[in-house]
């Protein structure tokens, strides 16, 4: 298309040139120059709704883009592509303390907004390693699930409401703030998670909490997968609603990350697992009490080996660094996918015995949110050997067997769109396609993800 | 069409013909005989698909139905619409109790699922008052909510998968158990709360949790609305994530359920306002004193008038059959709509004002789940007046000046139609008329449903 019309439209100040794109990386996982036919940032709704009609009349392919830390390059564009940025639209507009919903641009990124929030006394749960990058758009297209899940629900459970603009142009915009609203289909589930290929999330109405005003953190090191399964009964019964986290590595994950090259490992590093739990309350003294009894009952009762408390934020900090810093792990291919917990064992025994193979040094380190059924896996071949597509097939095939799905938070993008259907009927896949074809009939939106 | 076809197809054990069908009652609130061309009741899914698969061929209108307890005549038939109903497929197919998720039948009563999960140790948490009578099918079709919406979401949120029969036959089924699955578009949320007019819902995967082993029930009077938000807001925060049920009663609701020909009053009938508070955790002991502190912490900060607090069950029974029998209050016209809590109070001032002048002896009484921003009311006109018309205009007319929603947990059905445009827009309209249209392009699922 002609592209001095776009600029026309929104001005030379909300546009980055071809030539001057090549200073941005393609996304936090592809250190490549950008290479696109133009980047757009519009500075209101009313501006992208304009952006949209025009591309839509021409055909023109759009890729739209958050914080770019989606490791599944559902965000990464082709020369010919016209870049959406929502970089400019980034401010929490509202927080109402008596409704506990926030009005929230879709620009903004996760950490502002769960700071201006902190600021009045209220809690945006969503949490994930990417948060000071990665944007409340990017969260909802992708509906991502993070750290909290367990207690507070995915990106799905947060949206009270949305405003999108639509391919064509048009803009659906429902922001009310009531937890309760069934009038009629409940439009804003199409885009959420679907990858910004069914529209373009502009603003979003946010759930809020209170702020819990005590924290207990804990690592705890455990022999056998059966005692991270009792553990963590136990931590949800006698937590009550009030266990936020609980993440577990396998010992390799946790060798990986820590020692020479790595962290300091806040406990021996022969554990078979490693545990992450963490409960928020509103009443220290008490809160404190009552998960420092639970774990020294599990001590007691031999379901756990060592348990560590957190005394002070750097304490907690060392603890959740070994979980989130996985740069001493990297290179590696990287794998989320979710199962039943009770075939997490065999999954992760299978894949080694899978790659054992083919890669004799390699190795398959794995962690994750097991009570929300998600796993992680870094796999790194042998040095020198490339082996992708070997490991994405050991890895879904796996998954496929015992019951799994092959993205449990990261979406399909355009990396894992050959994988889709194993977890999706061709009747599922064609509903899809018909969705596409109903709400983006000239196919501009982000055309290469998904499918 | 030709009814001998769908005979044919079921059998003759699985038909309610014509005649027989005036023995059932059209639905809990209209007791006239059902009339309707025939009533399937399919014995499982692949039965269904077939049927679905001859109407569909034929254009024949259909409608499903669960317990009849819905309020917005969703599922009253017509006499040449074929009925279908989901009751011989009432089972809870399965447990886990590691996954934390059930598989149930449509057709399984909310009861019925709530006790087989509760003997298992687990708990599912939707709840409300219908639960005897109310289905799984019904209540995933109206995305239902009730009493703990507030800790655990709406049916929506207790949704991990769905098996789903298509207009057309097509049978979609997708029944993971893990919390996370980003595999594509989410379909089963297209089917959540469109009240069966995009497809039969079969199965449900449930999500699960703890049973909790303590709970605690108080029942709460006060003087203002302004001391109903402030004990919120207490409870919320003193509670962690345990309080389960903040239900409010206006008075003129709570006089109206009392009294001589009503439920003995838990307390005075002369307070301005009456909460129903409920937690549930795991140590009776302690939750009992922080549930007990906190409440006494109100009533030293002169926050609230009285409390009592149940000491048995049976104290809980009196305590929630004042909000959950509401017989005494019959005859009235029922609502159910949502609002920014702020603005609560003013809707029932006005509400009450617009009506003084039609109605000098009506009374609209007011109650309600305030912390998901819903509230029920009852209208009943002076005697021997027929006003449904003016009591509807009054209410959503209101509800829309103040920012609310028409339905909150009720849904649209075939009554609240013509007020469907008060919360979405015409774009907003268009797209669900194509949803629909792309599911169901004969429109032959629940086709006075909605819009």
């Amino acid at each position: 298309m002609d592209l001095e019309q776009l600029v026309e439209c929104v001005g030379d100040a909300n546009v980055v040139r071809r030539e001057l794109l090549s200073e941005r990386a393609t996304s936090y996982w592809n250190a490549e120059p950008t290479d696109a036919a133009i980047l757009i940032k519009p500075t209101d709704t009313e501006m992208l709704s304009q952006v949209l009609r025009l591309c839509n009349e021409q055909g023109q392919s759009v890729v739209v883009q958050g914080g770019l830390t989606g490791v599944v390059a559902g965000a990464e564009p082709e020369s010919t592509d016209v870049i959406i940025s929502l970089e400019k639209m980034n401010q929490v507009e509202s927080i109402d303390d008596l409704d506990n919903v926030a009005i929230v641009q879709a620009g903004a990124t996760l950490q502002q907004v769960q700071e201006q929030i902190a600021e009045q006394g209220l809690l945006f749960p969503l949490d994930l390693g990417a948060r000071g990058s990665c944007t409340i758009g990017g969260n909802i297209s992708t509906n991502a699930g993070g750290i909290n899940v367990l207690r507070y629900g995915m990106m799905r459970e947060l949206v009270l409401g949305l405003e999108v603009v639509l391919a064509d142009g048009r803009i659906l915009s429902n922001l009310y703030p009531m937890l309760k609203n069934n009038t009629g289909y409940d439009l804003k589930q199409l885009f959420i998670g679907s990858e910004g290929t069914l529209g373009v999330v502009t603003k979003a109405a946010l759930r809020l909490f209170p702020q819990p005003t005590s924290r207990q953190t804990a690592m705890v090191g455990v022999t056998s997968f059966d005692e991270v399964i009792t553990l963590l009964k136990r931590l949800k019964s006698g937590l009550a609603g009030t266990l936020s986290a609980f993440e577990v590595m396998w010992n390799n994950y946790y060798v990986a990350v820590t020692g020479e090259e790595g962290h300091a490992p806040p406990m021996d590093r022969d554990y078979a697992f490693y545990i992450i739990a963490e409960a928020e309350g509103f009443d220290a003294e008490q809160d404190e009490e009552r998960f420092q009894t639970i774990l020294s009952d599990a001590l007691d009762a031999e379901e756990i080996e060592t348990a560590i408390i957190a005394q002070s934020d750097k304490d907690r900090a060392s603890i959740w660094q070994v979980r989130e810093d996985f740069e001493p792990a990297l290179p590696a291919y990287l794998y989320d996918i979710s199962l039943p917990v009770g075939n997490m064992e065999t999954f992760a025994d299978r894949l080694r015995e899978d790659l054992a193979g083919t890669f004799p040094q390699g190795e398959s380190l794995v962690f994750g949110h097991i009570a929300d059924g998600n796993l992680h896996i870094f796999i790194r071949p042998d040095e020198g050997h490339e082996g992708h597509e070997i490991c994405d097939k050991a890895v879904y095939e796996n998954v496929a067997k015992l019951g799994g799905s092959v993205s449990a938070e990261h979406g399909i993008g355009t990396e894992k769109k050959a994988w889709l259907n194993l977890n999706r009927s061709a009747d599922e896949l064609a509903l899809m396609v018909d969705m596409k074809g109903l709400l983006d009939p000239n196919g501009i939106l982000n055309r290469r993800s998904v499918f």
